[in-house]
């Protein structure tokens, strides 16, 4: 698979990795794949104030179907920063075509998420001697957001092996690994299914109902409908 | 001044920075630089799970004496990842002499914790339009923490400049600013004298007692003893 990558660590133990999951479509294939690879996962989700809670119950299914090592959910409060539609009292935007989005910064951006999400998995990756952190960012169909795109990840990892201890040492080289980066929608639907993942088990909506039913209007719903329709696989998505 | 830093803000505006402020002698000197360079404040704590509360409360009355716009706590829980002196339940080193610090990582070294702290300050810098994030990192005395070398910061500043709506849009170029970076705790303490820091509301103390003060053998107080020393001023340090 075109995904793979090696694993770094020399010892006889096999490698750990930190993957972060929301319990969404991108982060729960990139776990597959990372189990795929041969790392013990540890999985880290965020209880920060994101409107839509049942995404880390799918979180926790997800990670306990995908095997993970140990799964922490990490409880931070972006609320204080107000300004995004997925954390505030601000309306989801709907019914937007697939064309009409990624040409500027949307309203449901989290200013400086996967920044701070990132920071935490690095301080885990260093407690735990991890050499990878895994991440679903993505920049097809990625709704314009900033810290999804591959010079991002790619300054983020220099940053991180000045950072730690490990770092300074030589002990271990850090690599922020995001498989998904250059894939459609689609294509991530097909690496997941031919890893055996459950997506009925993910939420990807931005404004689900009480029954964890997706809306299949907001920008998430539309680009994970098409992806599953350009794939040819059958949607297993709960809509309202 | 040397450490003079032009503010970029075109505006009519008073530009706005953030300012990472523990309570101790080296942030405090950099929020009383920040001042004198014309901005208006935003100043950003962490209740992180350390043993020096008192800290917080320093960081609260140094906040007030040098005229923080405003000046924001935040709950972040640091200990899930154990493995320091200063969160977890492990003896904070005391009685070693300057010329014993700096060779290796300390055990009161917080995996990723200066990541982590500038990765809040980038979001709400992004969030006030702020163009520049004060951290008073130092590289002379510094007790070898990586997250503290010039290498780092200057990563950092990159990969934020990626990370933001702003970054993208090329509205606003983020500094991260570190004056102290290659000063002496001598130096350190000459500047924020001259600029009217009252260092009596300061604690740097590891392991202050319950009446918060300082023990006077851990290697944050040795330094800070040697430095007013050094910089011939009266230290107004209580210690226990």
């Amino acid at each position: 698979m075109s995904t793979k990558t090696t694993p770094l660590n020399n010892s006889q133990d096999t490698p750990k990795a930190i993957v972060l999951l929301s319990g969404g479509l991108d982060s729960t294939t990139t776990l597959a794949i990372a189990r795929d690879d041969g790392y013990d996962c540890y999985v880290m989700s965020f209880r920060y104030g994101q409107r839509n809670k049942a995404e880390l119950q799918c979180a926790e299914n997800v990670a306990k179907s995908l095997g993970a090592k140990q799964h922490t959910i990490i409880d931070i409060d972006l609320r204080i920063f107000g300004a995004s539609a997925l954390t505030a009292d601000i309306e989801v935007p709907k019914g937007r075509l697939e064309t009409e989005m990624g040409g500027s910064i949307p309203i449901t951006y989290v200013p400086a998420r996967n920044t701070i999400f990132l920071s935490y998995a690095l301080a885990w990756a260093e407690v735990l001697a991890a050499d990878t952190i895994f991440i679903g960012a993505n920049v097809i169909d990625y709704s314009g957001y900033p810290d999804c795109r591959p010079e991002y990840i790619s300054a983020y990892q220099t940053m991180a092996n000045l950072a730690t201890q490990a770092g300074v040492e030589g002990k271990t080289k850090l690599t922020i690994h995001a498989p998904l980066l250059d894939k459609t929608k689609a294509e991530i639907i097909q690496i997941g299914t031919a890893l055996g993942v459950d997506y009925s088990l993910t939420l990807s909506c931005y404004d689900p109902d009480m029954d964890s039913r997706a809306c299949g209007e907001c920008d998430s719903c539309v680009l994970r409908k098409k992806g599953f329709e350009d794939a040819g696989i059958s949607d297993p998505t709960r809509y309202r």
